[in-house]
């Protein structure tokens, strides 16, 4: 993989991947509430290590690739070559990063005026402030473009009501982005910073005017963002899948019985040759996807079925690796049980698989919709 | 399902139907702790809950098959349809009474003399006594019948020394058959029976002579309990796949997306009728399987081969029923992901997979091994 | 399987198998033509071999359920299970007596006036007369019921007029019966039989009043016979991955590689035993759904199910078993590849596994239709 | 794709697309016979269509890589992209090119002397005389190193003695190289160039000492040529997958059931999309692994992976396109049976999928053998 980063960017991934083996013991043992996805349901601890992130911070890789107001401005291949070696090791530390980044700071990057590009990016490019993305609804999942959360025009400011969920996060973010229906401009969706103490059931939350994303015209905002980062989303699925076989392969070849190792047998060796293939098949999808993304050349559509096959693929690799631990495989020592669980999430957030592969149905039959 | 069963066998049947539904909100936040398989793996609570205990005795199943001192006698299909509708709602409650009679009671019933029925028995089956079976170690999974635990002969009883792992009910069971190899009868692996307080690591732990169960001669004894209990568990992977396809059929059908119930998508109606489909194939083999038993035809490989093919094919249903749920799916609301991770266990205990359907390729290959 | 047979129903099995594996080497040379169905398209072959319908006769099974003109009376259970045996062997021979009886007899048989049946099935109980059933056209597949075809009153009879295809057994047909819309009545679609000689392009094909079938009222008519003949290609599923399971059980035994039998392999074992696993669930799933017809107690939905689970099903053991054969499994030596090829007319005949799950669906749902 | 040819590479590529598509309707009536692999098996003509080879041969890309003696010298990913493009349309007008060059040509080309090389290449550049490869013998298919064949050494050559079975061309090649036992050295297995005539039955065949490969030391000279000659079989399984997918999707927007496009309906839009998302990961993996040859970075596990993974991905898409036409998908016009059925022999030669899989899996555990 190496082959395709810069300089920096080998470097980088060396450092994260220094960095995750570092701390792998200590991770596996927390929960990651992402509102109410606890990525690591396995473990009876269902906080976040806040102590990790000046650590997080120290590794430079913060920002991706933002480069004003202090960003590392990275690459799409170097980023996502991180972002993999932290998802290898841990779905939570990957995904805590890939929502304040790609959904985050994102949004405020590439949707916001450059006055609250000042005033927003810099402390959550020194992590000191977080964000987090405020779209989905109980109600509107799949459907997440019949959101109803109002934003009502007041004097100086918006009033919000609304509900959100699944925000990942929203528990600990100092600035969340609520996607409301403006009703001021024909019930356009359209973004708005709330700033923290703000609960996600929002009751008359005034935001003040500087808060509304000034380019977050309307869903198709929300979309070119998910379209972006779910690039990232196909990478978790590559990156647990690689974990969880590697994982795999050292229990099987330390464990033995009949007096051999697990390793010797052709049932594992079947399986742990067809795990190593789909995970080089998804990788190498990734990659390239990647580079089109850095020429402008994919589609939602493209990008949709890869994060879709991805995350599906890597259910099925993660399934084999528990298998390959047999009854060692549902304890928490050797990770493949919450790369299991893990995956579960990540398969369905940012749009399910049925739903991106039907986005991308209806681009490959030239524009029939078969989901609404 | 209830023409094969007797008048009291449908009786019984309804009525843990009945209990089950009552106690489904209560359980789904308990985790029961067999020794370290957590089957509640996703709950937060690791206890059992004891309360319970009463109220499954009231049923009047307990015993299963066991005739005199005050056992139920059901025969076995009445047995394993009663087991059925509890593993439909909740694994861990079903393998709770499943392990205290299948590799419990019946131990001491086949295995054990008259005196030794007659002194066990009858507290067992008022359920003021819980019993586990000791047969696996940490070194010795799929490899069983290489265990190390030994029984040193003394006076009066019997100095067992060794490890156990994987013990179902372990932690509270009042009465642990423990499998060693007794050094007096040439290294034979035999059974004896531990009392409460022992520990799972066997430090010079003395057995008086009665507690060695009499009959309990080879390993083969300890084959011929598993031979049975092992038709029970592929009613479990039968029984969990039913209760999360029946869980997942509520949720699409009350849940909508588009505009639409989510029960009128293609995409999920292909999913229910497969579903469907697999728990009827799954249901017709394990009954057909149990028929089979009550007349003595059934062979050690196609009871595994049924124990191996009902998990594993209870694992995609269970995988499926998670999925249809969305993001809802992997909370523990929707009962989906209990179920999605119980199985996990149960794919597992009794012989994987793999060593199932290797004692099966045995037995089909007219005695060929492939797994030593 | 015996266990559920009648005496009669014993020694018919063991005549049919007995048959069957007399005629094996020769009819694997035989391609079945049913009209553009080419069920043995493995062989170069295109013909039917007449030759063996007297031998066929003798068996004493033409007739299946039919009890007077001399038809045999047969149970259902008895019915399958010597299909069963048939098509173990050979998918086309089967198909021959399936499409004859079950597709054609039958639509004599109960939607027949008294003086219709008695005037035709004599002669097909004998096999001097052959039938067929023709019901879906070029453009009208899954959609059967939007068919095309009319038959106009005129006097003394119909002209029927349209095109019918994919209809078994209609290149050597005596009796075709045609499913046209009856522009006298509301356009229904009503049974007409047409005698030999008539193309399955019809134009202006006479026939007279007494060929039309009195009780053939509309479409439901149809549903009902596809109904009970669904039961036996669900038989037909199972029976030919039994057949291909036992020629690559008998392959493997008795083909050496790398100094052993391939049979001694673990990846030949854990495949062996898997498909040997699926057959079991297929037969116990296609018996108890045969009990149940017998019993009056199926829907549609639930037949619609065991057809399509169990030729998608059979599809994959098909497909392992040719795998187990290596490059000689794609030879027509052994069979498995005639198997391989066969099954896939069946997984797509009477019902794609599309439309039949959603038949299912719609019924498991509460009657929300999701395929038109 | 283009992004990774060479201005000439993107020429030809597009110069062999053009010429198959001209030839796809005539070709899929005919079978080639290679040796007893039927590739088109599906089809009743079982000759090859010799009058092409004039017509292929100007299209300027026989020879592949070879630079000198007229070859095209073109670089790997070019060929490979070629290959594909062939494939992609017809299975056996590719194989028989590959056979040809990848284990024909090349085996002279790298293992013989100049004067070899100088004497055979020429007329074989020309595609006036035909090459083939004869290393499988009838009991020696996976564990083709324990052939039988024996070269004697007599005067002014060899007689060869023995059987060789599965050999691409050899009904109509020139030069058929055989791999046999040299008994003068050891029974080392090297490499003769039998001329045309000599029957694959071979029975005191002379060789002129001249035909022996000179650079074909022994069995690991095979090995080389089969590492190279794999990751085109590879890319015949990703391009297959793709041509079966274009045509199902062509095939499905064209057609009408129940009034709609057969595209509009989601059970087929996730099928298309997950097709093309195993494709896209299959020809990213392809491509990857080419780059990866070119720099001599590859090892013969990782070829033989993604030899094995990407025909049985190959099996996969090619049985969903034949679903995706449904009845119409089992007859010739849609193309995607005949793919469904050529994969087979793909999915087998240059190694099964497990002796492929198991030669991976030595290497992923650091030499452990799995299967001898």
């Amino acid at each position: 993989m190496d082959q395709y980063l810069t300089p920096r960017g080998i470097e980088l991934r060396k450092k994260v991947r220094n960095f995750m083996e570092s701390i792998e013991n200590e991770v596996k043992n927390y929960a990651y509430h992402i509102n109410k996805i606890q990525l690591y349901q396995y473990t009876n601890t269902t906080e976040f290590p806040f102590h990790l992130v000046p650590k997080i911070q120290e590794l430079g890789v913060n920002g991706f690739t933002i480069k004003d107001h202090g960003g590392p401005g990275l690459n799409e291949i170097d980023t996502w070559a991180i972002v993999y070696e932290m998802a290898k090791i841990d779905l939570s530390v990957s995904t805590f990063l890939m929502v304040h980044n790609s959904i985050g700071m994102q949004v405020v990057n590439y949707l916001g005026n450059e006055g609250q590009r000042a005033r927003i990016l810099p402390d959550c490019l020194k992590l000191k402030k977080i964000m987090c993305f405020g779209l989905t609804e109980p109600e509107y999942g799949s459907d997440a473009s019949s959101l109803k959360t109002t934003a009502k025009k007041v004097e100086g400011g918006y009033l919000l009501n609304g509900l959100k969920r699944w925000i990942g996060n929203a528990t600990f973010a100092d600035y969340i982005v609520i996607w409301a229906r403006n009703e001021a401009e024909g019930n356009k969706i359209q973004a708005f910073i709330v700033e923290k103490g703000a609960d996600i059931t929002l009751e008359n939350v005034f935001v003040p005017d500087n808060n509304r994303l000034e380019h977050a015209k309307d869903f198709n905002s929300a979309n070119r963002i998910l379209e972006h980062s779910r690039v990232g989303v196909a990478w978790l699925g590559a990156a647990s899948a690689c974990g969880a076989y590697e994982a795999a392969l050292k229990y099987v070849l330390n464990r033995k019985q009949f007096g051999k190792q697990v390793a010797s047998f052709q049932a594992t060796q079947l399986k742990l040759s067809k795990m190593l293939g789909q995970c080089e098949m998804m990788v190498t999808l990734c990659m390239r996807i990647t580079e089109l993304v850095n020429q402008n050349k994919t589609t939602i559509g493209q990008i949709g079925r890869a994060k879709a096959i991805c995350t599906a693929l890597s259910r099925e690799v993660c399934a084999t690796a528990r298998e390959l631990c047999g009854g060692n495989g549902i304890i928490i020592d050797n990770r493949v049980m919450k790369s299991f669980m893990d995956i579960e999430a990540i398969y369905t957030y940012e749009g399910t698989y049925e739903v991106n592969m039907l986005v991308s149905g209806r681009e490959i039959t030239g524009g029939i919709p078969a989901f609404k």
